[in-house]
């Protein structure tokens, strides 16, 4: 379910007003914060007026919500760009690892804004992380069926394997932007293939 | 370096009404936030003297920070005694992430207040993380040297099993604190162990 509901906009045009609005709030509320941040603020930003951010939004604590989801979608919309055509399952990982580093680099306010959705709205924080690793279960899930992966508990798996980039992303998105993640991200995903796939499928 | 710096108590009475505050604390800013919290409420729970407090701690903001490294000393103490006498590093990790959830699990308010700190105090959050991920890298490194794990990139492996044990916590600490974690912690388990371990260890 959206967090715009029927609000949605049908048009180009109402779909472009939408996107500023969502840009704005992006550097607004990473900038600011929650509560410092301003509506009005958001709206000159986003050269929009009052009036018309209300045509999408009730209040600043709706716009947080769908501010979250938006990201959310832009990522998993990034990651399956990312691994579209990888030749196995440890080629998605090692692909999403790496995209998802890169992602977190351009999106500098994407861990302050889920970390404060826990305090602003700890609904949307849990489905943010849920909906992931729903979706990443499904993957494993593929993964084992065909013979990729080894078969076993493939909930916590996923749960583990999240954290692990989300980690890796707090490490070497934010905190070092410009390390060379190459060493590690074949370092962690050596880890996660020994880990996962069939002794007999490793060289 | 403490966050009491020269303050930290030197008879055990002292000591005592320093743990009642930091108690008090941690229910306050866990329950309310650190915006919300009051010191008079946290002295008034802890049963303590405004005037006492003010011994120890110069603000609100020296106080949180106090507090999130004494969470961080108490979860690594009860970490060290949990996995003390493991008979192998895979043992540490299997331990090491049992005791974890268990431990997020009695202190409902953890992740709350390690989550506000990167908004109160960004440097003692990355300081929070980099401990533990330092600790961690000098395990995983002695375990290469002795040969119980596989050689490799440690400092990529600490940051990614420490991701795991983070995520798992949240989940099955705080958002399923009722579930049997066993089968979790076993698959879990496994997939870290022939990701470190070399394969001839394994049965």
């Amino acid at each position: 379910m959206s967090a715009l509901g029927e609000k949605t906009p049908k048009t180009a045009r109402g779909r472009r007003t939408l996107r500023k609005i969502l840009d704005a709030a992006e550097l607004e509320f990473g900038a600011r914060g929650f509560h410092e941040a301003s509506v009005a603020s958001i709206t000159g930003n986003a050269g929009v007026a009052q009036g018309t951010f209300y045509i999408y939004f009730e209040s600043k604590e709706q716009l947080f919500g769908a501010l979250v989801e938006d990201l959310g979608l832009r990522l998993r919309s990034y990651l399956h760009e990312a691994v579209a055509g990888a030749g196995s399952r440890i080629e998605v990982e090692r692909r999403g690892l790496r995209s998802f580093i890169e992602f977190v680099r351009e999106h500098g306010n994407l861990y302050r804004i889920v970390m404060e959705c826990q305090f602003v709205d700890p609904e949307a924080f849990r489905a943010y992380f849920m909906d992931f690793a729903d979706a990443y279960q499904e993957g494993l899930d593929r993964a084992v069926a065909t013979g990729e992966v080894r078969a076993g508990e493939t909930e916590g798996r996923s749960w583990a394997l999240m954290g692990i980039s989300l980690f890796a992303g707090l490490r070497y998105g934010i905190w070092e932007p410009e390390r060379d993640i190459d060493p590690l991200v074949d370092g962690i995903t050596d880890m996660i293939e020994r880990g996962l796939c069939p002794q007999e499928s490793r060289p």
